[in-house]
């Protein structure tokens, strides 16, 4: 398949440079730790499922990768000594019953020429490694003993102490030019992805044929593993956020949702795009389409090092007040009242995005789901962006029953809302544009590339209807 | 998406039957509990990966869903009162911050009119009412309390009574007429997938390009989830028993081995095929294949109620030696000497095949993974085969590098080994021919449909190689 990203052939993923940033947060919080401590990390393992001798695939645990770079092996140690800065990995030990079924397990030569790690080892040996470490008074310190609570040096290990989790946090926040590369590979994925499903429509005649279109444009470009589990809705469907049935018809309907993005080396893409089913824009589609992308342009503007996350999701519920005020939908106030109301709530219920890495909703936003403003309750970085954090940008309108009724419910809100005319707009379900974004020193760089223009995608879904059935792959 | 089998629509899953069909096996290991006893199970229940927010998929478990056809709602239990006969589904109690999120969850009289139960509940109601069945003397039997060991009503029932356990298996040993019609739709889509693959070689140059072939038309098809993770290998690689990378290039090889499958509501199918890249048999590749086609089809001959599946393994054996020696591959003894001295096993290492159900490799089938007879070691029915049961029938014969140097330390095996013939097959890494087989009272039914015949084989892939890439898929 493929190899990734032209620029990172023969360079290791730089598992101890993030050590030392991890080190460096670490230290700025325990500054007399530099000779006493020591990190240790277990990679996830395979678990069956129950009463069954399957398992789901491995999904490498986030932490461990990072000091890492190991994906798909299980049953990892890393360990990482402060006052050294050495990088030990250990593999597990050679199960040969099992080398007939699965083949050869990868060397201990293989791995040291692989990893970026002073050495590496069986994991045999990490018991008597720590117990020595222990006795010489050092910490060793872990998020948690999930993967060996049953193994002596459990009971060695400092778990979940909160500096760790900072230094960690702080550290995965800001991505290296490594990450961005593997960032900016998956969102190339992704782009190809969309472009395909945009492209395919004789052959979508149900959102599981878009569901089934991505996912086959992602395995054959070497990304086995989505960031997610795909939202292909069609109609009122996609008026549900985190729709995931993916099995309705798209026939009868006029707006189509697909969130998705492909994941590379365990970096993840989070892409989202909507186009009209045959390919022209109804007035209300065109309407609600070009109000997201307003929101979203105008947000984007504002994104660079230092900015307020708070106040670019702000800004989206303006825009959308604004239009709304256009279209008739509020009534009743004036844009600031309006606004202040908190009314567009109802349609626009979710963040302006979240961190983006090697989790799709990445660590260090610090989001507060218990905020009583519940207009920032759902937002998940609740601090200013730092030139280096990658972000979604994902403004989104919706017309869905439940957020109405709920709406309708406080008069203070239900005031502003013109049903009748809101009652025009439901067949649309909802429209999100979801870009992935560097942030830089003076702006931004947006990593996916898969057009958002109305006009173009417009182009490229009668392109692929034009074609025809035929054109098409033997559809069974 | 698709509906399912036709044959079964309006009429629901038969969790009762099910139901009634534990409780006689129970009451055949214990006469005297019919009226103070109860089953539990618990359904599985969406679990995070690590420090994320995300789930792997819902896998439903097996045993929950044979006594309440529940398949994709987490966090269900179901109740049976033997005493009453009565079946209760408990569903998770609403959680209304979810619905914006995920829509609108079944409701009670969706799922009462859905589900072949009594009476459907909110799992609040469940702790009392087991305190209840507690206090009037009822023994509550579960399979384990993994998804509630925190919650009060833990310490109110059985866990792991292996009676209880004997009764679920062998009352899923035997399929009725609802499971084997969702097991022949299973199989339906897996032919489908697999003739998709047979005939896309001009746009599958590497083991990645095949697997997202199957599976995107196994998603086209409305089934999302392949009851394993597939197998897709190209020539040496078909040597390794479950390779499961599939990422290496087919370009300058000879052969593929696929081995998958697609899932129907909860039920597997499990197939492979084999084919020549190029559409034209290798003399080597054709003998290998056609004496793994005798193996299976002189086995086939041999199932019918009552039949020992051990036999059949041997059977399966005695024709490998017989090709073999024809080959020249196996030199220096008879017929009889060779097959006894179990040499055969560094060539077929694995078993005939598993029984089949909701697991790919199914409960009841008793394998004894210790036994000191290695010809019988990796056999997963240690049982005769009744009419009813579904099992696999998979010989194989296969040229791997490890399985080889360990066959070739037994002087008593290494004798009979002429590694010059053998270094001719090397290329080949494998083949295996895999089907899914229903046992009936006289003979069997053979429920995958999908051509193993070789020269029909070669004329699929020599047709699809002949549209050329232009006939397929926009391929990015």
């Amino acid at each position: 398949m493929e190899n990734g990203p032209i620029e990172l052939q023969g360079i290791k993923y730089p598992a101890l440079t993030h050590a030392l940033k991890v080190k460096s947060h670490f230290l700025s919080k325990k500054p007399d730790s530099a000779t006493t401590s020591a990190f240790l990390i277990a990679g996830e393992s395979l678990k069956l499922y129950p009463y069954s001798d399957q398992c789901p695939p491995l999904r490498q645990n986030r932490y461990f990768h990072y000091l890492s770079g190991v994906d798909q092996i299980g049953g990892c140690f890393i360990l990482f000594e402060l006052s050294s800065n050495k990088l030990t990995l250990f593999l597990p030990e050679i199960d040969y019953d099992d080398i007939m079924w699965s083949g050869m397990p990868l060397s201990i030569e293989e791995a040291s020429s692989k990893y970026d790690v002073a050495e590496v080892l069986y994991a045999d040996s990490l018991a008597s490694k720590l117990e020595s470490l222990h006795e010489s008074g050092i910490e060793i310190y872990t998020t948690d003993t999930n993967e060996y609570k049953d193994k002596s040096f459990a009971s060695l290990v400092i778990a979940g102490n909160e500096d760790f989790f900072y230094a960690l946090d702080e550290s995965r926040t800001i991505k290296d030019n490594y990450e961005i590369a593997l960032m900016k590979h998956a969102a190339k994925i992704t782009d190809n992805c969309h472009l395909a499903v945009m492209s395919a429509l004789p052959i979508e005649k149900n959102e599981g044929h878009i569901h089934a279109e991505f996912l086959y444009h992602s395995i054959r470009q070497g990304s086995k593993f989505l960031s997610y589990d795909p939202i292909c809705c069609s109609g009122p469907n996609c008026g549900t956020l985190h729709y995931v049935k993916n099995d309705d018809t798209t026939q009868g309907k006029e707006s189509v949702l697909i969130d998705a993005g492909s994941e590379w080396a365990c970096y993840t893409s989070d892409v989202t795009r909507c186009f009209p089913i045959n390919g022209e824009w109804t007035k209300e589609h065109l309407e609600i389409y070009t109000s997201v992308l307003e929101m979203q342009s105008t947000t984007m503007a504002g994104i660079k090092d230092g900015c307020s996350w708070e106040d670019l999701h702000m800004l989206a519920h303006k825009v959308l007040v604004k239009k709304f005020i256009e279209f008739g939908i509020f009534k009743n106030g004036t844009e600031d009242e309006i606004y202040k109301s908190g009314v567009s709530i109802h349609f626009f219920p979710h963040g302006l995005g979240h961190l983006l890495g090697m989790d799709t909703h990445d660590v260090g936003g610090y989001p507060n789901y218990s905020d009583k403003n519940p207009m920032l309750r759902y937002l998940r970085i609740r601090r200013p962006l730092k030139a280096g954090m990658v972000v979604t940008n994902e403004p989104g309108i919706y017309f869905s029953p439940f957020l109405l009724e709920n709406g309708l419910k406080n008069p203070d809100h239900a005031k502003y809302i013109d049903m009748d005319v809101v009652n025009k707009y439901m067949y649309i379900g909802g429209v999100r544009i979801e870009d992935d974004v560097l942030v830089a020193q003076d702006g931004y760089e947006v990593f996916t590339k898969i057009t958002s223009d109305p006009k173009e995608i417009s182009d490229i879904v009668k392109k692929g209807l034009a074609k025809g059935k035929e054109a098409f792959h033997v559809v069974i």
